[in-house]
């Protein structure tokens, strides 16, 4: 019996087509846009620091793929669009959108400043919002298309020091959920995908070794590396629409929870 | 046997307090200032309109309470410290805070326009997290004090329509659920009060009036009073310190959930 | 103005009632019948030992209220029915069933047995079951009356070691919310308590002997109280229809959640 | 740039092993078997009944697959224990297991016997319990292997009419939940797959046509195919260890949920 290898591509019709990576900084969002690339997508990178999405870009084409790069504010309405609709212009319809902001802070209530709650709600949430709103706009009329939110622990408990980065990645879930049911019956498929664990990434190197513990003595898959968790977005990706999954956890197997 | 019905006062040692009521415009936060009130507490009714706020003091003053009103946006960070720091320098040491603001809506992805989620989530989300910074400031150092939030369905799922709403109720409920976290053991009693239901109020009235309902035409009980709902901030203000609740749900006895 | 302290005893067209126990040996249970009895309830003590239930009766009757004992194993389906039928005929109509059964374990997989598997589901669910059959069949005629089910922490998460126990509660979980939606429409309440902590028992005070910690010792109110836990089923059983609460958790002000 | 098709198989260190399929009766179980098989898997069926069991290894052999049949009363401890031990002896170690069998209520609380109670509770239940005491015995002494369940809607909310089903499938996921968190760090994957839609079965073909639909009149994709399902759970039996999905949902694109 030959071995079945083939993934349904057939299910979404589509074979090669253009993923938006929105916030492609750390190292799930750059694993998330070689992935899609390896996977025939051209890959737009969007950062809001158009030297550091530029970087990202020959590393793709260097293997062999096709990327650009954008440098969006994606907490800003107007440029948001723009970006969907230049994009949809120039380098086609987008197949798939991934919406990786969102930067984590830990600290007491009187230590969040008010300043910092919004900032923290716009990068993680206000902007998920915003990359919504143009999938609803541009993927509905084709009844096709991949919406994939990042989550977080923060994304389901709420724990001590967490009220600004879990409130905004609580909001999260919800543009998640609610564009899940409108989008859904339109064709166009919306996961959140809950990383319950530290992830193999420069930061956490450097937040590590700050307490003493050098990442390359942990035991083996301890940490989630960026490549298995990009996997499962292009898994999503492709789910067949009769079996869609909207929310999956992903932590490494010695991992407490 | 004599039938035991003094309530567990005792508990937080206070006979007689300061309940702020943050949002008492609508049906709910007026019935929770009545009841504090009944309950021995000075109530201070804050809403944006000064002339609305004044309208609800003398209903309770009328009925033999003490009731004072401010207007103050609740969104406003310098006005809601100081607001805090106004009443306890004045009125007396905040017991309880209660966050009943928050406007409802439903309105598909592409009809809910970023500036409308945004105040969408100031009123119903940030302005509950600067309600939690200043009972973390003012309640903290005394060790006791409650911070009850009101909730929604919108609060734990998202239904079509609801992306900005329930966005900003999940929010919410991160912000409860980490300031219960944190200030729970400093002895302060954060709970998040999920009212799943409609709620007998003028604002009700008229929406259902527009459908051909006269809600006195209804069966008996199968909207919720803002008394019954009120009764509940009440008893989780004086749960004793050893046996707290930090959420519950509310609705009528023939509701579907 | 006068303090408010009657409750709602209206809302549910009784002032003197019955309350049935299921499970009245450990702390809460009998919390929980002395404060029904308190409020004017005869009060029926169900235990599977005869001499214990016994035991409890004349506390309450010496405190100057109603009680009666009951040897029933709640486990068993003909038992159980005729125990409520019993009740019925010969005490009077029965207006809160409080089923409070249930044994802690927590083992490994390999050492959880089959046997103890079943056992600890047959007393922590199964019987829960069985009252929510005779609530069904007992209540509804009347249209009024509340069931209460003690659940735990591990009624909503299944940590390790309590996969039996974790599975017991959770299918009392689900037991419960099918009640609820079943027989909520009839007029009988279904709720559900989450006590999300230790609660300070002989029980309690032996297990935490055997660590060297004396409770005595420990910080006031770091453990419930089963009078404080009672209260809360008291109140639930006295909320008004237009507002009830299907499910609350409980636990101490500086418990860890 | 080569597209990957390769799948992380390295990272379990299979790349043809043994899957048990428990309960493979209904066409979930079924096509699980049959994906299993294509991934190179022997696949050991099942049933009670060994003439339903027989006749589905010779669809997979013809198919060019490898497949056995094995009789077993998935709710009898010492059969269990004695299929596991036959299966490692003789076909060799076992590299995942899929717990799919239970069977579907809906009844009122009188109507649901207590017999009918136990019974959905001992196959929906008690048999995945059963199952998971196996894969600790004989995947952890390895550091490895997949046990995977299958859920429903009634895992999640137990709605009316529901209470044994989702009773036992409440209890179900406790068993899952205790079991990854116990297996798991000994390199165990242990999920919990929530079917949250009619699956295009036979059985649902019957009970569409009752209601006078026929399934095949129905717009594409609106019911789960049993083939959609079954990849999920290759995909789960296949990722790596550093990231692991304890839990995923899965519905048609329009559904309502």
């Amino acid at each position: 019996m030959k071995l079945r290898r083939v993934e349904h591509v057939w299910s979404k019709g589509i074979s090669v087509g253009t993923a938006v990576i929105l916030g492609a900084g750390d190292g799930i969002g750059g694993a998330i846009a070689r992935r899609f690339s390896e996977g025939g997508d051209h890959v737009v990178i969007v950062r809001r620091d158009l030297n550091k999405a530029n970087d990202m870009a020959p590393q793709i084409t260097a293997a062999g793929g096709s990327a650009s790069a954008a440098n969006t504010d994606v907490r800003e309405p107007e440029a948001v669009e723009a970006l969907f609709r230049s994009i949809e212009d120039t380098t086609g319809p987008i197949d798939t959108c991934v919406y990786n902001a969102g930067a984590n802070t830990n600290k007491p209530l009187l230590e969040t400043t008010p300043k910092l709650f919004r900032q923290v709600w716009e990068l993680a949430c206000f902007g998920g919002f915003l990359a919504a709103r143009e999938c609803a706009r541009h993927m509905v009329p084709r009844g096709r298309g991949s919406l994939l939110f990042t989550s977080a622990t923060s994304g389901v408990v709420a724990r001590t020091g967490y009220a600004a980065f879990a409130s905004a990645k609580f909001g999260l879930r919800a543009v998640a959920q609610a564009s899940a049911r409108e989008l859904g019956p339109a064709g166009v498929h919306v996961a959140h995908v809950i990383i319950d664990c530290a992830v193999s990434t420069d930061a956490i190197r450097e937040r590590f070794a700050k307490r003493g513990i050098d990442i390359d003595d942990m035991a083996p898959d301890t940490l989630a590396q960026p490549e298995s968790i990009a996997e499962q977005y292009w898994m999503l990706s492709r789910q067949p629409r009769d079996a869609w999954t909207h929310e999956l956890d992903l932590r490494p197997y010695a991992e407490k929870w």
